[in-house]
This record gives C-alpha cells, structure tokens and sequence, in this order.
C-alpha cells in the first residue's frame, strides 16, 4: 500500500507510539510486507529469525522490537514491542475498515456499455472499464480494479481477504488476522468463470494478467501475479504471491504452491500439484510436477514392479 | 436434534403410526442418527446389518421394521414398516421445513458491533455473536449459531443440508433425501474464507471451534467437528461426521474421508487424501497420507526403479 | 441450438456474407458444435486438421474457409474468410445477448408449491417444475430447465457460460471467447448442492438425469450428460461434453476429463483421475483411474521397493 502522499517518521512514530532509530525526518512512501517491499517502504518484523531478511530487503524502514541489532546504511528503525500490532495500527489509519450499507458504494466507476447484472455487490473504490458484463451475485470488493472487456460469471468473489495470519501458539487464539490493505487487478480482456475467489493482496495488488481465461472455481491467492494469455481449468487452486507467466495452462484440479514461479507457456497436466518453481516452454504432470515424458515412464515402471519381483525370485 | 420438552413414546407412536414394544410411559429426548446418538435418544433402521448397531447404541428406543429381534434391557422398540418414513415424520413434526421470504427471517438473534453486508441472507433462528462482519453473497440457513468474533467472507454457505440419502436400488430414485434437522456452531474467533460452504448435521451439530482459520473454498460436511486453532488451507474438502482435533493443519486440497478422527496437531500436506484416522503430532503427505518422510522416501525409491531393472539385467 | 424454424441457406449466406456451395434452398434446422452436431445443422470448422471431421460428421451444412475439399454428396458448403466469426453472428443473432434487469426475468415459468427463496436470480426463459426448492443466492441463468422435485442448494449457479475459446497464438489476446448457445436441463428429483457450478452446452443441453444427487462445489462441464441416480460427493470436477452413464458413483475430489464416456454403475474412489473412459460395473481408484484392487496391489508393491532392492544387493 502507497500512502497519498509520504509520511514523515515522525508522523508514523506518533500512530504507533514508537521509538525512531535513525533520521525521523525521512519519510516513508508507503508499507508493504516482506514479499512485496519497496524502497520508501516501511516493512515490520517481530520475530527474530527474519531479523536479516527485513534489514537486508528492499524497505527503507523497518518497524522492530529490538534495538540490539546492525542497522544497514541509509536505513532507520522504528522500535515498538509489538510490531504486528504497529502494523494493524497503519492499516486502519490510513485504509480504515468500513461497513458497507448499499450494493453499490461510494467512489465507483462504472465505464460506458459495461453490465450490471442483479444481486452484484460493488464496495467502494472499485472501477469497472467499458464493456464489462458483471454476471449476478458476484461480489467485487473495495478498491477492485477492473480493465475493458473483462466478464465475470455468477458467483465469483474477487477481493476477498488474504489468507494470512500471525502466528503465536502462546496465546489462547493463535492465529491473528493480518488485515489486508492491497487489492486486486483484472486486466483487459480477462474472464473469470463461475465461483471463483481470488483475494486481494496483503498490502500490494493481485494481478490477472490481459487476456487470461479462468473456468469455475479456480482459488488465487494474496499477491499473486498472473501473467498474459493464461488459460486456467476449472478448480485450480493458487497460493499466495506465486509469479505465473504469461502464455502458462493449468488443466483442472491443479494446486500451485506460495512464493514460486511458473514459467512462460509451461503446461501442467490436471489434478498435478507444483510444490516448487518450474521452468517454461515444458509439460509437467503429478505430484510433485515433473517432466510430463518422464511422469509417464514413472507410471509404467510402477506397474512392471512384480516382473522384476518374480525375476529376482528366479535368480535367488 | 432435542425435542423442546421430552415426548413419550405413546405420543411418538402416534405420530407414525407405530406399534411399542417396551415401555409406552417411557419418553423420549430427542432424535439423532446412529453416528451421534446418546442416552434417551429415538434412532431409525431399516436394515438388518444394522440392526444390532442400533440396538447396542446410546440410543434407548428404536424405530425398526421387525419384531423378531432381541430387546436389551431397558431399550424400547416401536415397530414401523418403514422407518425412514418414519424419521421423516417426526423431522417434518418438530422441525418443519418453512420457505424463507426476506433476507433476514424470524428470530433472527445479531450481537453488538456485528456488521451484516449488503445480499446477505439469514434464515430462521440464527444467533450471530458480537464483533463479527458477514461480507456480501453469504447464506446462513436456519438454525446456525455464530459466536463472537467471527469473520465470513462472499459467498459462503453455512448449514447446507447433509448429503446424506437413503438408497434403495430398487426403487425408480434410488436415493430418497434424509432431511437434515440438524445445524452448525461456528465458535468464537472462526474465521471463514469466500464461497465456503459448512453442512448442518444430519440431526446433530457440525462445530468449527474456537480460533480455527479457514481459506476459501472448503467444504465441511454434516456432524464433523473441528477443533481448536486449525487451520485449512484453500480447497480443503472434509466428509461428514469426522473428527478433526485441535491444532490441526491441512494444506490446500487435502481430501478428508467420513467418520475418522485426525488427531491433535497433525499436519497434512498439500493435495493429500486421508481415509482412515491419523495419530496426532506428526506430518502426513499423498494418498493414502502417511508419514511424510516415509512418502518422501517413497517417491525416490520410484525414481530408483528403472537402476534396480538394470542391476537385475545385468546379473540375469 | 435449434432455429426456431429452418432456416434457408440463402437467408444464413446473407447474414455471414458467404458463398454458397451447394443447394442455395436447402434448410438448415440449427447450429451446433462438432461433437454435438445433428443431420441439418450447421457447423464450423477453421483449421484445415479439422476440415474431414467436420465434412464427415453429420452436419448436413458446412461453414469453412477453403474451396478446396471435396464435398460429401448431400452436403453444402457456405464458404466465409473467418467462419468463427460467422459461428458468433449466427449465435448473436438467433439468441441476442441480453443484460437482465431483474432477480426475475422475462418468460420465467414457475410450477406448482415450488418455493424460491430470497435473492435468487433467474434468468429468462427459464422453466421451473413443481415441488422444487431454490434456495438463497442461487443464480439460473437464460435458458435453464428445470423439472419437478429439484432441489439446489445455496449459492450454485446453473446455466454459467461454457469455457470455450477460439484460439490463436498470432493474436494478441489468443484466446476468444466461443459464445454460449446452448442451455442446462436438471431433471426430475435431482438435487445440486451449495456452491455448484453447472455450465450451459455451448450449442447444445448439459442434462444432469433423474434423480441424481451431487454435493457442495462440484463442477460441471458444458455439454456433459449425466445419466439418472448418479451420485456425485464433493468437489468432483467433470470436464465438458463427457458422458456419465446411469448409476455412477463418483467420491470426493475426483476430476473427470472431456469427451469420455463412464459406464454405467461404474465407482471412482475419492481424488482418482479420469483421463479416459471407463467401462461400467467396476471401481475406480488413481491416477489415471484403474481398476482398485489392481491399484491396491500397486501401492503394496510399491512399499516394497526397499526390500527388492536388498535382495537384489545380496545377490550381486
């Protein structure tokens, strides 16, 4: 999330009742978490393992709750006890919740011959290009950017929240919420099937790329980006801040894996499961996805397992 | 499902017609299917592999299609051709099947700070809890309890009915629908993904406890309860009446089987099929999912195949 | 999709702008997609791999872009530079597009004690039997048929667009969107569970047969047919224009490929994957789908890998 303008140390120090380590007259241009930092951002870390990851990545300011630690040139500290909480704390200040009270909401544009369908629910700050057909009870939520020529059928959910929790298993609830300030964009020319959910991004944007085609019930995670001329089958499922390339398929009931990318025109046979990175240009199949010719062979030399029992039994 | 006061079998044996063997003052508490009877319950069978389940159940008094059976001491029989017709009678007695016609229905209970979105719909004698937001496109069908707390993305479903059918091949259907009266508890802090759906219980209670984080697209089905501070990742799908304990962590588009108990703290990863119970505190993986440095293993000795052939050619 | 009365073939070649190759006063009954194509209909094809399939399929009217083919005797051509285009106009203009206005809209029929509930969408032209239950958010979309004794679940969508593109790489948006004609029909006591998806044929009837059950979130193709008592659990996915014979029992998280046929009777056991077709009257288990005890023996053989491999260590 971008700040509408950059905000002074400072000003942040006094929202979220911190002690600034370094120059309090920089200024930051907006937060972002780990995957997505930018320089000018603020990022925040609470847990000593990724003390390094935050120090060393691309954020300018870091929100920590230590002081005893290294700080990289040109970077300043904002020491709180509980960063999590910090975080929360900017979220709502400058990307408030508010409770919607009408299908439509308030700073919605609509652009010229796009559809409306019934019992479509639009939050606020969306907007929707020209010759759109939003089919009904689909639900476009706040701050949803919608291209030209895009179409959604019944059903679908675009904006829901990230699945992304603080963890503590000290406390009695372990799993807190970490509000999401991103949002998603749909570019032109993309259409989305039926029952589908993909969530808005942490604090950064969910990106279906121009022209991609995705069928029913297919899940994309926070902060993932898909690219150009993707063809996704029905009931794929995608975790968070995965990079899918342009021109890649995948056929029905695949699962991909957070934070890995899938090269350009790279197929996946259904129902694989991609636990890692693969590279374009090639077919894969099974869990976890490999080469396609090579899955094939694994099948065949499965099924000759009691020849080579009943040979070594020859030969003892 | 608990009759609002207990009911003696006389007035039971009334309302379907059926002929007591036992006690007629007796009465009886409410009615439940085999998987969730207890002390002083009404059950149902119709067939005879089953009639000794039923007999030697919690149950205390049967609805069963013969006479020429055993009697455990002090369990009362009432004698019907039909059973299930049985069941349903008394299902459409006690809990009739109304059409909703507004979004928000009778005896509809909201808390404090619970914020309601636009499409939503609430259907008979639903609780909702203080501090929670139910988004756009929901169904909370009749009978549902929300806690505090809690959190229900687009287009979700909570208290679909039970897939649950009595067959019979003979029969032009072959599947007559086994009417849910049942519902769902969502405890406090639950939080639910978009387009989720929660089956009611077939005749008791489907129960998501307390802190447990759920992403989209997951379907939970009738009876099964889930524990404390679990967490299933996107596409998870888990059958009827299972046990899922606390703690528990299951990866996107694990597949769950009915009736089986997956025990506290047990990851299961991604795309896994569980169909029999799994012990608590370990991390499973494939189908059937088993220890996961076991599978892993697995998957290198498959690739070890072709080199075990050749050994074999070369000793041959 | 069927004209509402033949049409000659004059009056098509005025609207596509092609040459006629044949008898200019011959009839064409309707227009269809090659797998669904009927004596009479029109059908397109544009790339020469298909040109025979097409000639030779029982399509009496050809729409192409080459002169150069033999014609079967009885057929005619209407040549055209881009007959996909031609397809959408022909669509575009027997079935126009319409933007629905209303939860209800035009030459809706709804039969006797058939309850719709509150923010239901209906489509036009759809037609409701008696007895039925349409719960909460459910979407029927244009052309829908519905028989007596259906029930649908919260938030399916009936009638979703097929997914179906045109494709060519040389464009810059590869993929175009092949326009839905056809329709969904739901027969007698079928009921569909929460969060389902069931497409419209793209020229031609997606029929799910009497008294089939599915479950939450499954998805179906367009054109698949489903014969009567099937039972489906959840999140089975079923690609387009598949042929599911009366009986079949499919489990949870199965996906089905396109254009295949599955006996009838036949069992697929939970998260298998249907490549090809499959004989009825067997069961089904993993990937791809093979007869079960055969795939039970195979993971026994697996497992003993590591004691082959012994063996074969002590012989050497």
């Amino acid at each position: 999330m971008q700040f509408p303008t950059p905000i002074s140390l400072k000003q942040i120090s006094e929202l979220i009742n911190a002690e600034i380590i370094g120059n309090e007259s920089a200024e930051a241009k907006g937060i972002n978490e780990i995957h997505k930092v930018e320089e000018g951002d603020l990022v925040f870390v609470d847990h000593p393992k990724y003390y390094n990851k935050c120090l060393q990545s691309a954020a300018t300011h870091i929100i920590i709750n230590t002081k005893d630690i290294e700080i990289p040139k040109g970077k300043n500290l904002l020491y709180v006890e509980n960063p999590f909480e910090a975080y929360l704390s900017i979220v709502n200040y400058f990307r408030p919740f508010t409770a919607a009270t009408q299908a439509i909401n308030a700073n919605v544009q609509i652009g010229e011959n796009t559809i409306i369908m019934p019992n479509v629910f639009i939050g606020k700050d969306v907007k929707i290009g020209n010759n759109c057909i939003i089919y009904p009870n689909v639900s476009l939520m706040d701050y949803t950017e919608i291209g030209n020529n895009v179409i959604i059928q019944s059903g679908t959910v675009i904006g829901s929240d990230a699945f992304y929790y603080n963890t503590q298993k000290s406390r009695n609830v372990w799993y807190k919420k970490m509000l999401s300030c991103g949002n998603v964009r749909l570019e032109d020319f993309v259409e989305i099937g039926a029952a589908c959910t993909i969530d808005r991004g942490v604090t950064a944007t969910t990106i279906i790329g121009q022209g991609t085609k995705i069928d029913n019930m297919v899940h994309i995670g926070h902060d993932t980006q898909v690219g150009k001329n993707c063809l996704f089958a029905a009931q794929v499922g995608i975790a968070g801040a995965a990079i899918i390339e342009d021109g890649v398929t995948l056929w029905g009931q695949v699962g991909v894996s957070k934070t890995l990318t899938i090269g350009e025109n790279a197929v996946v046979m259904a129902q694989s499961g991609v636990p890692s990175s693969l590279k374009g240009n090639k077919t894969y199949m099974g869990f976890p996805a490999e080469d396609a010719g090579i899955k094939r062979r694994e099948y065949v030399w499965i099924r000759r397992i009691p020849e080579i029992w009943e040979r070594i039994m020859k030969q003892a």
